[in-house]
């Protein structure tokens, strides 16, 4: 089936958090420029960050997240790159792309530069098929389609709600992993995108992703991470977590494979493994907790299939830590801070 | 993680249905002369199959399968390849490889000729994860790993009972799919092999498949089909929800992706549709049916998981066609029979 066409500017915003490396910008410049972006400062707001010529941005520090939101800035993470989900909220866009400033374009086996954003947008424009898997993969993909035995009622798939990139070079290993395997590079260029299926949860990986604001843009919280928090690294899973049970109940759905980005250094494992300790074993009883998760029918908006979910994490998860009480309470303020910035009625003329 | 090493030639035979192409045994001479081959004649027991020198082989025709199997020979289709699993039932090994003999031996991008016996094996030599994603593909592939956010505790794993391998060339496409791109073919190599999710159903293509025999042989049942059946092309599809449904019962795994094959020359559409029609709406009531099979916890074997589905197959599939009915009643005779030569002593030493 033939994708559909790459989409105009003014509908994505690129959202990162703070850029360490001015090199980031210039080797995405070309990719990057005819779009707006968003920065999101995850430290000291009295460092600055120099921006070269020719980008259209908007920067947000601590001060300007906190003028903002008030009382609500509480539910942003401080000191930590899940600040970035600051972005999502602020932006207009109906579509966000989002990356880390250690990622650089990749290139195809052809040697080709990769435009990872244009992926991105071919994989959220065309829909998903989360209630049968197709052998062939993505059967909107140029050159492919449904296979033998695929019934023909699930042909027309469901909206796509994100996109999940991937990454050559330093692949995402925990710290234990990548204490173990120090020189682990992934070098295997996969050709392939496809639907995650409806009942499965996956890792998702929040340094190469895009997602449609209009559709999932308020269960994209990184939660509370960094400063004053007990755990790190665990944003974007939690995020993908949320985002997974949400997107199988309302029916939207989430693919993952290309684009690839070249994510250039491993951050440091000692570093790493005291931010995710903890997050290691609740893992195993929050992967239980989202496998078993159930929303009532009547939740049909994302706001509240959030706050439910919100729900029974104080509920079922408060039980493990007070940190999840905490975190409970961090999602209730980011959706009442996501409705305050997107209005219903402007949030319904975005789409 | 490191994958498993190539087993002895003595753990696999190679089952072949009619094979109407000589090349096809030369080309594969390399791969297939160390293994033991099962030839099961589709049609006519008069006419003879030519086997070139130097293979191992046992052929079967109409007239051997009548003799073995007696009056249970009823459930062995006539005039179709599905007659294959017959092969299935009379083989003492492990492990089983079955292609279709217009299928030849593929190249890698490299150029080299691709041993697909050899990654079959590595398939399923290695576990499955069918509980939660992997965005790396198959995390016991040489330089992947499970990724940050994949629970420790799931990281064992579970056996491997299937793998199903991919073509390049002609897809495996239903008749319409076929009409309407009479031009298509599949010339992307996706380097990839992965679990299928637990909870999702699939389209297994019997072209390319390997499967262990002593963990899910008895649910590798083709069905009824060709001669005196009001359908075709549904056997491997058959096949492939049940197998998915009592290996997600069982805690087994199936994998699917590489290894690519050469499929070779795309079989008559007009002659498709005639056999598919039926499947083609039938089907939009066998894949509910199968998304919703449960079976109960007693059933810890895979002969009774399967004789459970064929009482279920009749009871809720029974309405929309007689078919249903005399297949579910095969099933049951598919399971005496494979009983009979399988005896369970016999069985239990063959794990």
């Amino acid at each position: 089936m033939a994708a559909s066409t790459f989409p105009l500017k003014d509908e994505l915003d690129v959202v990162i958090p703070t850029i360490r490396n001015l090199d980031f910008l210039e080797m995405w410049r070309p990719f990057f420029q005819p779009y707006h972006l968003i920065i999101v400062q995850d430290g000291d707001p009295s460092r600055s960050i120099k921006v070269p010529d020719g980008f259209d941005y908007e920067l947000y520090n601590r001060n300007d997240i906190n003028k903002i939101l008030g009382p609500k800035a509480s539910c942003i993470s401080f000191k930590d790159s899940a600040c970035r989900c600051f972005g999502y909220m602020v932006s207009k866009k109906k579509y966000i792309f989002t990356i880390d400033d250690d990622c650089f374009v990749a290139k195809d086996p052809t040697g080709k530069d990769i435009d990872a954003l244009k992926q991105h947008i071919k994989n959220l424009l065309n829909p998903s098929t989360p209630y049968f898997f197709n052998t062939l993969y993505d059967p909107f993909t140029d050159g492919a389609d449904f296979v033998r035995g695929y019934p023909f009622s699930l042909r027309e798939g469901v909206p796509t709600a994100v996109s999940h990139g991937l990454w050559l070079n330093i692949p995402d290993y925990d710290a234990p992993t990548q204490l173990v395997k120090p020189r682990e590079r992934n070098t295997r260029y996969v050709d392939a995108v496809m639907t995650l299926p409806k009942g499965i949860l996956f890792p998702m990986c929040g340094m190469n992703l895009a997602f449609d604001r209009s559709l999932i843009g308020p269960a994209m919280y990184f939660g509370l991470m960094g400063d004053g928090q007990p755990i790190g690294r665990y944003d974007d899973m939690w995020a993908g977590w949320c985002v997974k049970v949400i997107c199988d109940h309302l029916g939207l759905g989430i693919k993952t494979g290309l684009p690839y980005i070249w994510h250039s250094k491993a951050s440091n494992p000692f570093v790493n493994l005291k931010k995710e300790y903890k997050g290691i074993f609740w893992q195993e009883e929050m992967i239980p907790f989202f496998q078993d998760a159930i929303l009532p029918k009547d939740c049909t908006t994302v706001q509240s299939c959030y706050k439910e979910l919100a729900k029974q994490v104080k509920d079922k998860l408060g039980k493990i830590d007070p940190y999840f009480v905490k975190l409970a309470d961090a999602m209730v303020t980011w959706i009442d801070a996501w409705d305050e910035l997107n209005p219903p009625a402007k949030a319904a003329n975005s789409k």
